[in-house]
């Protein structure tokens, strides 16, 4: 049995938290087109913008531990990338942008310990609402929050996601 | 005609932005269950969420200008509210979290002027992506941001939204 323990990801974790987000990039999934990275510098900026005076981002990272005995040192297996977002009705928000553990580590619990961080992280910070989208093929993802108790916006009240992006956005600013 | 500039909100303008919010919920629409404010404080947070350090969110005003010889002063319309958000693919991005428009200044374009801002402030940041979410009933405001060339992420990519709130929250985190 490994131990995990879920802490706020330090500087030094980028390098970590990047190869994980490339592994996960790497296997892609119906629907999940992701696109072009469209300039963004991944680790260079995942440092500057997360740990800088206005962070863009927080983040988790579910940290294995060595058993007795082992020489390996702790090894960072997954991660949680949260920011804070604000309602005009209720205020406060977290949003759990993205969530990985590595498939050798997936079923012992650790997404949902990551899920549940989130959730303290967003009370201590006084919001009152934690979201998260989820891709309609996920059905694994889908059953483990309904289960963890969150409701589907999109099928309870019809939300629908949009987004502008590349030559759109520019034409959309007159630039 | 009525001249409308859009301009970043300023802390004075809390109040004013609060009234419209308040305009904006009293008429509830099908698919839009807003639920309590479970605590929020309306102007109060408004002001010291937006206006301190580390805002939690960003603010455009629709300021109505007075025509030549007219005793009226500036008046705020409209706004939009934004905050930055962050994708582990893409880097910073933008999303509006809520826009709108008082009733008798719909149909002038204020709203759209409000988005192209939007996405103005979004490119100089850095932002590649801007995002938004619409209920299904509102098919003004979605033919609005087709139009505009958003894509709607929900009907293209199975993309569904999910919320924790209330007690299911503070149990996730064991509160």
């Amino acid at each position: 049995m490994v131990f995990v323990q879920i802490r706020e990801a330090k500087e030094g974790d980028c390098g970590h938290i990047m190869r994980l987000i490339r592994v996960k990039s790497a296997s892609p999934k119906p629907g999940s087109h992701r696109g072009s990275t469209s300039g963004w510098r991944g680790g260079e900026d995942l440092r500057a913008d997360g740990f800088g005076e206005n962070p863009f981002y927080h983040c988790l990272v579910a940290e294995s531990l060595p058993g007795p005995g082992e020489s390996q040192g702790p090894c960072v297996v997954g991660y949680g990338l949260y920011y804070f977002i604000y309602s005009t009705w209720k205020g406060r928000n977290v949003y759990l942008e993205d969530i990985y553990v590595k498939p050798e580590y997936q079923g012992q619990g650790i997404g949902s310990k990551i899920i549940k961080k989130v959730a303290e992280v967003a009370l201590d910070k006084g919001c009152s609402q934690f979201r998260l989208s989820v891709l309609d093929w996920n059905k694994r993802a889908m059953d483990l929050y309904k289960a963890l108790g969150a409701q589907d916006l999109t099928e309870a009240e019809g939300w629908h996601s949009f987004r502008f992006e590349g030559e759109v956005m520019r034409k959309l600013a007159g630039k």
